[in-house]
């Protein structure tokens, strides 16, 4: 059994689902009587954001390779960062690393295509959706990812930004949430919505859209668990 | 602020409340707009108990020390067992260790004396209860700590496992817990009642009991929120 680090914080919420799924998935699929051994490295969320806000992405990139290689050192065979968000550094990460990271973008990617999605409407964090590291990944896959306007955005983020992102599920939120999403996706012709964002599918599930839900937390942990086994 | 290392898993349960509680009670206490680091080294349940069944002590408590100095070779300043039962082998921890370990009997102890109690009930899983460590403990602060006898022992015991160790709480255990504890309470004039094993707050209350209930669990997360900051 291969030993997983989760890089953990981003935020807790999140997190503890990572860690719930991760042990309770490994025993429903196997039925083995065993626990994975899992270590989290649960980060200061307050001090990565302000390496987003500041854009001072080198600093960012630093800061995860040392807190991914502490995970590494005690024996970690892979690692996944529990969040969409600090991927925007995905490829500084790949370079730096020398421990295979599970990237929950690269395993959305796979599965929007394994689900023949032609366009995809991307939602998450502001950083998630200005910056275009998931654009850049859905491009190797032909695949075409619709990112919101600007006033767009600013409504997707503050529905995560505190309350979501602290467990407080408001339904006014949801509803501004769905109604964004479902104007783009009837003038753009869309046929999956990603929740690029650990922290959505705590309010948003499939039965909220008629088109495809991606779930990137749950892809991200189902390609953890095959990684696991 | 002081960097904490859990050892986790044992059980994942009660893993997750440990998480929660130090990262949003540091929030809450502090009222800071950080999240406090915290490494989690989840080990695999089933092996420690198969030391503790086999009577392995010895190989119990140089796995537990392995798993703690991956904890302080990331950087942790303290780190704790987030479980009652493997402090059974506190002595050769503290032997072997460089580290400084928050242990949840200590604490336990320390709680009942400031709070004048005289003679405690000890519940938990048939090792802790059929093991000395909570009483030999208990001792230096001069309380006397009572343990259930054989079969009481047993009904204890499987009111944890499996189903609440795996977070199920089945109302016909609880009661089958508070009739053998209220027993023991009424016949030996005690004054306050160990759940000391961290699983069993899942269940069980001070609203449970007229004489104070020692939640184990919540006592040793305070005191890792102390040395925390």
């Amino acid at each position: 059994m291969n030993k997983i680090g989760i890089i953990g914080g981003l935020g807790p919420e999140s997190t503890l689902e990572y860690y719930k799924r991760i042990i309770y998935g490994y025993r429903n699929i196997t039925g083995d009587e065993n626990y994975p051994q899992l270590y989290v490295n649960s980060v200061n969320m307050t001090e990565i954001l302000s390496y987003l806000t500041n854009n001072d992405y080198e600093k960012l990139a630093d800061v995860l390779t040392n807190e991914i290689n502490k995970l590494k050192t005690i024996g970690a065979d892979y690692v996944a960062i529990a969040s969409n968000t600090p991927h925007v550094v995905i490829d500084e990460l790949i370079k730096k690393l020398t421990i295979p990271l599970i990237s929950i973008v690269e395993e959305t990617c796979k599965f929007a295509k394994n689900n023949n999605l032609k366009k995809v409407l991307l939602t998450g964090t502001i950083f998630t959706m200005s910056n275009n590291f998931y654009k850049k990944a859905f491009d190797k896959y032909n695949i075409e990812c619709i990112v919101p306007e600007d006033n767009e955005k600013k409504i997707i983020h503050n529905v995560i930004f505190p309350n979501l992102e602290n467990g407080i599920i408001i339904e006014e939120d949801k509803l501004a949430f769905m109604k964004v999403c479902n104007n783009i996706i009837k003038e753009k012709n869309i046929d999956g919505i990603i929740l690029g964002c650990t922290e959505l599918p705590l309010m948003i599930n499939q039965d909220d859209f008629d088109i495809s839900v991606l779930d990137t937390m749950e892809i991200h942990i189902k390609s953890i668990l095959e990684k696991l086994m």
